[in-house]
C-alpha cells in the first residue's frame, strides 16, 4: 500500500513527538526532519531513519516529500506554512493557526492559492472526552445551549519557559475557544477579558473572560499558568455545556493515576500522548493517524481549516479586551 | 448556665432547620416560632416545645425573647430585621443581608441606632473547606492574590421553585461574592456580567462574570441553576485562589458518597446540614452554635455585619452589568 | 442548666482534642486533666482552666468529677477503665475497647458490676458519611447484604511513630470491623487474614482479610500503613456495601481540598476534627457532644458498649489468622 | 508495504470491534469474518468488505489468510485455537486463554507443536494507566512489593446476560490476576477466596480473595458484578501497589466525563474502546495495532503467551478455594 512521505519542521516538544509517531506509523514514512538547531535534527534523524535539515527550503526540496508537520512557535507559522503551501505540500500545522488574525488569513489564502490541503493540530477533536461532549451536545440531545465553560490551567514554570515567545491565549487558550464554538455549534460574537501579570515570567499569569455567542448562550473562560509547580499533573482542564434539555461535562482534576513517594504524590498523562510499550499513544497519535489516513484516502479532515481559522479573531478580541478593559466585538 | 432565649421567624427550608438546631442546643432555648402560615408554626412549635405565632409583632412581644433568627425571603428582610432591631433583639439574619444595597444599608442603620447585635448567616464562614482555604490564603502564605474563581451551580427545579421571588445573585451568589472578598483580603471594584434566561423558570438560568479587585487580582464567577435535575447531589461548588507564592482550592464534584440503585447513582450531603443520629450536624449547626455562644459571651462574631454588607453593592453591580452589557463600577 | 463535670486521662493526640472540645462545650465543664507527663497536664490544664494531675487516682479523687474520657494506649485501657468504673464515673473510652478480647470483657464486667455508663469512641458512628451509608443499608432499602468492603490506609511514619505499642488491627482496624458489623446488621463468623512486615517499623505494614458473615455476605478488609509519606492527606478510607436491592458507598481519595506550592499538593481534613474559627469541629466534636448530652439526659448512647465489644473477638481472630495462615472462627 | 491478512472468529461485543479495528488499520486487511450466526457474519462482512463464514474450517481454508482473532466464549477457545494453530495461522486469542488450566495447556502445546505465534488479548498491557503503574513498580523505583490490590466491579445485568456461560474469575478476573503477577514481578503461590451467589443470575455475584506471592507480598482481589445497574459507567476498576520505596495506584471512579439529564448522571468510556470520529480508539485499538505490527515485523509481543498462561492456574485455585472454603496452593 501507499505510504505518505512526510517531514517534520520544528523538533521541540511537539515536533519530536510528531516525528516519532510518523516513524511508527505503518502508512507513513518519515523522510526528513528539520530544525534551526541542526544537531537536534541530526540526532532525531539518526534515531528515526530520516534525513536531517537545518533549513526549510532544503527539506521542501526533497522531491518525494508529500506532506509536512509544522511544529514551530506561532510567530513562525506564517512564513513556513506559506513556503510549504507554495512547494505543493500537504500541511499539518500545529495550533494555533497563527499568532494573529491577519497572519492566519494570509496562510489560508496561500493554501487556497496553491490548492494544497491543510489541517490544524486541534488535538481536542481527537480527545475521547471532548469528542463525546461534542456528540452529547448535538441539538436534538442538548436542546439550545444556555451556558458553557472551559478551563485550562497550568503551572508557572511553563510561563517562564515560554517567556514572551507566546501568549496564554494563542499558546493554550486556542484549544478551548475552538472547542467552544465547535461544541456550541455557534460563534462567539463579543468578549470581555481581564488578564494579570504579577509573576514576572514575561508572560501573562492568568486571563478570565465572559463570552457572548451568536445563539444567545454565554461562555466563561478560565486560563492560568500561575499555579505553583506542585499542581497535580502540572495542568488541569475542564469543559461543560448546559442546554435546555441536557448537559455534558468533563473535568480532569487528575487522570486517576498516582505515583507516591515520601515527598508527595504526582500524577500521569493517560490521554494526550502517553508513552506505552515504546510508542506514543493517545490523542496526539490518533490525530496524526487521522491526518495520514485522510490525506492518503483523499477524505475530508474532521475539522476544515476555515473552522480552525474561526478561533483566531476571537483570540484577537480577547487580547484587545484584556488590554483595554472594554467589551470587544469579534471582528471576522 | 445561662441559655439564649431565641425565636425563629420564617419556617421554610432554613427556618425549620434553625428551629431544630436551637431546640437541640444546650445553651439555647427555642421559645417561639413564627410563620405567616400559622399551621406550620403550630406544627413546628408543638414538635419542639415552642410557642407558635403568625405575626412577627406577637413573637417580638415575648418579654423573655433575647434573639431571633430571620429566615425569610430576601425581599422581606428589611421590614422584619428593622422591627426586630427596634424591639431590642439580637439578630441572626439569613443571607443575603437584603435584596439590594439600599435595603441593606437601612437594616444596618436600624441595627446601629438600636444598638443591637447582628450576625449574617454566611455559612461558608463555618464550612471547614472554605475556612481552610481562607487560612491558606493569608498573605504570608499565599503572597499576593493573582486570580480567584468561585463556582456555584444547581439544578433547574430550584429556579422553578423560587420562580421570580429571588435572583441567582442574591439567593445563591452572595455566598461566593462574600467569600471572594474575604479570602482575597480585597474588595471587588468593577465587574462585567452576562446572564441568560431561556428555561422560562421566572428566574435567571445562569450568570457569568469577570471581576476586578482593588489589589489587582482578577475574579471569575460561575453561577447556574440551569443543570438538569439529574446532576449528582443537585449542586456543585468550587473555589480557588492562586497567589504569587502558593495556591489553595476546593472542588466538590461530589462528597465521596454514593447511593446506587438500578436507575442511577445519587449523592448525599456530608458538610452543610446532614442529619446524623437524629440531630442536624455540619456547617449550619456550627454557625448557629457560634451565634449562640458568642452572643451569650459577648464576643465578636467571626464576621462583622459591615463585612457582609460589603457584598451587596457588588451584587447590585453584577445585576446592572448583566442587564446593560456594560462594565460597571461597584458603588459603595 | 446542668453541666457535666468531666476529666480527661491521657493528653496525646486524642486526649488533647477531647480536652479542648469539652472546654468549649456549653454543657460540659472540664475540671481535670491527667497525664503521666505532668508538665503536659499542667500546660493543658493552664490553657483550659482545669486542674492538672499525674495520677489517675488523684483525678478520680475529685468529688465533683462525674465523667472521664480515657485517651490512653490500648494496653492501658483495662487498668484505667476498671479504676474509673470502680470510682463510679461515667466513661468515654477511646477505641479500641481494649487490646484483646479478655481485657475487653473484664472492662465490661467491671462497668456492669459498678453500674456505671460506658461509651466507646467509635467516631464513625458520628461521621456523616458512614452514618448515611448505614442508613442506606437498612434491609428495607438494601435487601440482603451480598458483599461489603472497608479500606483504611495510612502512611509509614504513623507505623514508625507507634512502633510496637499497638497493632494495625487494634489501632486502626477496629473502626471498620465495628462499622462492617453495624452496617451489615450481621456478625463476622470467620476470617482469613494475611499480614506483611517488611519496613521494620516495629509494626505491621499491611493486612488483608476476607470475612464471612453470619448472614452469608462476604467481607474484604484492606489495611495498610505502608504508604510513603507523600500520600495525599496521609490517609485514605473507603467503605461500600452491595445488597440484593441497592448499594451504598463512600470513598475518600481526598476531601476536595488542595493546598499547592512549588513542591507539591497536599490535602486537608474537613470531616474528622478540623479546626475552624478557633474550635474543633467535625465528627469528633459531634461524638463528644453526643456523650455529654446523652449522659446528662440519661439517654442511650448511639452505640451500646456490648456492640463495640463485638468487634474485639473479630480482631483477635484476624490476628490469629494472620499469624497462623489458617482460616479462623471468631470466638465469642 | 505488506499488510496482514486477517480474519475474526466470533462476532459478539469484542469480535465486532476487532473486525472494525482491522478494517480501519492501514497494515491489516480484514478478509474474512466467521460466526455460528451466519446472518451476523454476512452483515459485518458486507459492512467491512470481508467474506462471511459460518464455520471456522471454511474461514481457515482461505489460502491467503495469515492471522485470526478468536473472540469466542472461553469454553470454545480450546477447540478453535487448536484448529487455527494446526492450520498454521498466527493467533490473537481474546482473554482468558481458556476456561481452565488443562485446556490452556493444550492450547499452548498445539501452538508450540505447530510453531505458530500466539498473543493473548490482555488489554491492560496496552492501557496507559496500567502500563504506567507497571513501569512505576520497577524494582529500582518501587523497592520490594509489600501489598497490592485489584478491584474490578460491574453491574448485575452483565451477570444476567452471561448467565452460566462464564464465571466472574475467567470472564473478568483474569485481567487483574495477570496484571498483579506482571506488576509485582512475582507469581501468586496460594489463595483464599470466598464467593456469594444470591441474585440468581446463574453466575457468581462477587468474589473476594487474599493472595500470597512468592516474593512475600500479599494481594487482595475484589470482584463483583452485583452492583445495581445504575452504577456510574456500569463498572469500576482500581489497582495499587505499595513497595518499600514508593507506591503507584490507579482508581477510576469515573473517567471525568458526565452526561446529565433530568433523570440522572451517566458516564462514558474514554480509555478502553471509545468510538471517536467514526473509528474505535483506545486501548483495544492499541492492542490490535501492536498485534498487527509486531506480527508483520516478526517482533516479540509485549506479553509472551507463557506469561498469560501463568494466570490460569491461579484462577483454578481461586475457584477451588471459593468452593471449598480452604486455603489453596496454586498448582502449576
Amino acid at each position: 500500500m501507499k505510504t505518505l512521505k512526510i517531514g517534520v519542521i520544528g523538533l521541540g516538544f511537539f515536533g519530536g513527538r510528531h516525528a516519532r509517531i510518523y516513524a511508527d506509523h505503518p502508512a507513513a514514512e518519515l523522510i526528513g526532519v528539520c530544525d534551526a538547531d541542526f544537531s537536534r535534527a541530526e540526532e532525531i534523524g539518526a534515531a528515526l531513519g530520516a534525513e536531517a535539515f537545518a533549513s526549510v527550503e532544503d527539506l521542501l526540496a526533497m522531491p518525494e516529500l508529500q506532506a509536512v508537520s509544522i511544529c514551530l512557535p506561532d510567530r513562525l507559522h506564517e512564513e513556513v506554512a506559506i513556503a510549504c503551501a507554495r512547494a505543493g505540500k500537504t500541511i499539518l500545522l500545529e495550533k494555533p493557526l497563527a499568532h494573529n488574525g491577519e497572519a492566519a488569513r494570509r496562510i489560508v489564502e496561500a493554501v487556497e492559492a496553491a490548492n494544497v490541503r491543510l489541517m490544524i493540530g486541534h488535538i481536542l477533536r481527537h480527545d475521547p472526552r471532548y469528542v463525546q461532549v461534542y456528540e452529547a451536545a448535538a441539538p436534538e440531545l442538548l436542546g439550545n445551549p444556555i451556558h458553557l465553560r472551559a478551563k485550562r490551567n497550568g503551572i508557572r514554570s511553563t510561563a517562564r519557559r515560554l517567556g514572551s515567545s507566546s501568549s496564554i491565549l494563542f499558546y493554550m487558550g486556542v484549544h478551548d475557544v475552538d472547542a467552544m464554538q465547535w461544541v456550541a455549534r455557534s460563534r462567539i460574537s463579543s468578549v470581555y477579558a481581564r488578564k494579570v501579570e504579577m509573576l514576572g515570567t514575561g508572560n501573562e499569569d492568568a486571563l478570565y473572560a465572559v463570552l457572548n455567542f451568536e445563539n444567545g448562550a454565554i461562555g466563561n473562560l478560565d486560563y492560568s499558568w500561575a499555579w505553583p509547580d506542585g499542581m497535580m499533573n502540572g495542568f488541569r482542564s475542564a469543559f461543560e455545556i448546559v442546554g435546555t434539555k441536557t448537559a455534558a461535562a468533563m473535568d480532569v482534576t487528575d487522570q486517576g493515576l498516582y505515583f507516591v513517594n515520601d515527598g508527595g504524590t504526582v500524577g500521569g498523562d493517560t490521554h494526550l500522548w502517553p508513552e506505552i510499550n515504546g510508542r506514543i499513544a493517545g490523542a496526539l497519535a490518533d490525530e496524526l493517524n487521522h491526518f495520514v489516513q485522510a490525506t492518503l484516502a483523499g477524505r475530508d479532515y474532521v475539522q476544515h481549516y476555515r473552522e480552525a481559522l474561526d478561533a483566531i479573531p476571537v483570540l484577537d478580541a480577547l487580547a484587545l479586551s484584556a488590554q483595554t478593559g472594554k467589551v470587544v466585538e469579534v471582528n471576522r
